[in-house]
């Protein structure tokens, strides 16, 4: 390392404390969907005491409803912005964009957790909360590298531009934003929860919603209805072959270590009224992951053909078939060469502060990744500290380690993509 | 027929439109479960109009709530009163109960109804409406009885005990507050949707619930988790299975006609909370049939059963077991000898009106029969004019001819079964 990326190294090393805190505060709030606001003004004060040139923006303009990458069911995005914080450069150097969302799923069954989920309870090394692991934390690592450089007086060439985004958990209306409100840069680092293993691509996904009829009748002859309970079972079995027979024609080597490369996961069914009655319609929602290497489209087709047959199949569907909608969330799929500079200089950021060679593979989720590549034209790569078995999860939490050594590479590798004028370092 | 008997059904004949016209206004008011009042205020008005005694009071007391008949998870019973209008007899005669419950379900898909299922809209000599058949139909054809037998002058010699209860389709809390109040007589008469069979033997039933636990995880390393869903369709699969085996067991040839003469119904399922987690709970709601032979005790400790033999077949559940809860609605079951004297009065009024024998048979489904015969002691019949098929589905409706048919086959059962003085008779 060179002089001054030492001592940004040891900066962040001596002010660990002050990222576990931030995190700890962030944790705190409860930033799920259409509550975001509190925890997005923690960000934007930390920004603005960095003295970013900030740019604070509520959703909602015609041009982002309008686009075609726009898959968002949310009615309101009042009173809470997204945020855009830019570290301008000298000029002459590689600009990155340095994308973090701040919203965060539901806490699910809160009977699981040891702690409140908004505790932000440290116990071994570890924080707890939901939001810890995705992505709070990887937020952290990107403030505190930030930080670092600002403290340390480092004038970077290119521009570093930070991204407060909400609505990743729901199909990335917020990246969408910031890319139509004209952020791009030369590459991205996305610092979601890859158990520091670094994804050049990632997996795309999107939400189904299977509507599945049945015909209501009394309990007690119950003969006389079709259950929509029942029907449903040979659609989840269905969903279950399709998952296989998708997954069977992965070869990409980045996916070898990952069980089921593209899940179909069956997140939701909501069916009946009354438990006396046959329920005459289920709701089934889910989420198809999509592969890399193929396109939202035709991955829709897939399911959809599947579903005619199963309607073609069985009397009752023939009748009253099984009927899809594709809603709300939608990530595109993302596909970076593993020898782009990109990540060049971000393995070998990794090798010189860990001493060992990252592991490089497929995500297994989608990511704002795939709008800042496909639509904002922003190479990207994901990279992040959190506990990847653990998002979503009750009893979510961090490595601390990981998120304050995550810095350390993150903050190496802006020095290295974005240039650093090293006469003014050696000045110092 | 003699002279009285003939003039009463001489009035029910030309008082037709009277029925049709308190059966549409009843159907326009919504009486589902907490909002059971203005129903039962046109009740209360109807019973006020004949001169009956009423007895109007709202539900709630210590003694029903410790009853070990009572399973209700009702919050408040406030403002929706239990009604009993009493008929006093000249002394003497037998006294019968007549009771119908003002509760209707939920209307469910309201796409699937032809006509608003609050219309009450006539066609074909058909009244289509949420509770049409189940039981405003039955209520219509006692007050059209009861108002023959007033209107013509008649005494009778035992009692009249109308009663208009609520809750009957959330496990009978309604005619368990009556009971406890102190009503019983010689008889009773509820007139369900029987399609005009007569049912001596009533099938019981009570409401479960089973929770399945799972593992949340972010659906796209789904195989972190354990899916509530997966786990569910085998726990759907199982109570298929039960039901198959208990109802292998069923040898009363009142059952012989009945596809499933004791079903378990599963009436509702909700699981998870977002499409792209892994659902870490699912909820199953149902209805378990209970055979008259066997009590809710031995039902109830079959299922048990079952679920602790699941919970030790699969591993996950081996340590996350099933757990069962038996909630709300249970309907004890009843079983009449068939050559009780109520069913000859019942049979004989039948044959007389109709000029061919009842069908007798056993009822698939739970009425409030079960608590008055079996908390109450007074014998059971259930018989009524609404169609068991449209009961809870779609397009309920009742067919008029068979509404007013009944109250004749109900009036002449009254004036056998609680006696009438005849010399009284001759005079007019």
């Amino acid at each position: 390392m060179k002089k001054h990326e030492i001592r940004i190294n040891q900066w962040l090393k001596e002010n660990r404390a002050r990222g576990a805190r931030l995190l700890q505060i962030l944790v705190r709030e409860n930033s799920t969907r259409g509550k975001e606001s509190s925890t997005q003004a923690i960000i934007i004060e930390k920004c603005r005491q960095l003295g970013l040139t900030l740019d604070i923006w509520e959703l909602g303009s015609d041009e982002l409803k309008g686009h075609p990458a726009y898959f968002c069911d949310r009615q309101s995005f009042d009173g809470n912005p997204n945020l855009v914080a830019v570290l301008k450069g000298s000029g002459g150097g590689k600009s990155v964009i340095l994308n973090g969302h701040i919203d965060i799923v539901p806490v699910g069954d809160e009977s699981s957790w040891r702690h409140d989920p908004f505790s932000g309870t440290i116990e071994c090394g570890k924080l707890y909360g939901r939001g810890a692991t995705d992505m709070k934390g990887g937020n952290v690592s990107l403030l505190m590298a930030l930080e670092a450089l600002i403290a340390n007086g480092i004038r970077l060439n290119g521009d570093v531009i930070f991204q407060s985004v909400i609505e990743e958990e729901s199909g990335g209306a917020g990246t969408l934003a910031a890319v139509l409100r004209g952020y791009h840069a030369d590459g991205a680092i996305i610092p979601e929860p890859t158990n520091m293993k670094i994804f050049p691509k990632q997996q795309g996904s999107m939400w189904f919603r299977i509507t599945v009829k049945g015909r209501a009748a009394h309990g007690g002859t119950r003969y006389e209805g079709v259950s929509a309970i029942e029907k449903s079972v040979g659609v989840i079995q269905g969903l279950q072959q399709l998952e296989k027979t998708r997954n069977a024609k992965i070869t990409d080597p980045l996916f070898d270590k990952i069980p089921i490369p593209i899940p179909i996961n069956i997140g939701k069914i909501t069916s009946g009224e009354w438990p006396s009655s046959v329920p005459d319609t289920a709701i089934i929602e889910g989420r198809m992951g999509v592969s890399p290497e193929e396109t939202i489209e035709a991955a829709q087709l897939e399911m959809e053909t599947a579903l005619r047959e199963w309607n073609q199949q069985d009397e009752w569907f023939r009748e009253n078939p099984l009927q899809i909608e594709w809603f709300g969330g939608r990530w595109l799929p993302g596909n970076l060469e593993s020898d782009h500079p990109l990540m060049n200089a971000l393995t070998s950021s990794f090798s010189e502060v860990l001493g060992v060679s990252p592991v490089i593979e497929a995500s297994p989720w989608g990511t704002d990744g795939g709008i800042l590549s496909t639509v904002g034209n922003t190479p990207v790569v994901v990279f992040g500290p959190g506990i990847t078995e653990t998002a979503h999860d009750a009893n979510e939490h961090i490595d601390l380690e990981d998120m304050f050594v995550a810095s350390e590479i993150i903050a190496l590798t802006l020095l290295r993509w974005c240039g650093v004028n090293e006469v003014s370092d050696d000045d110092r």
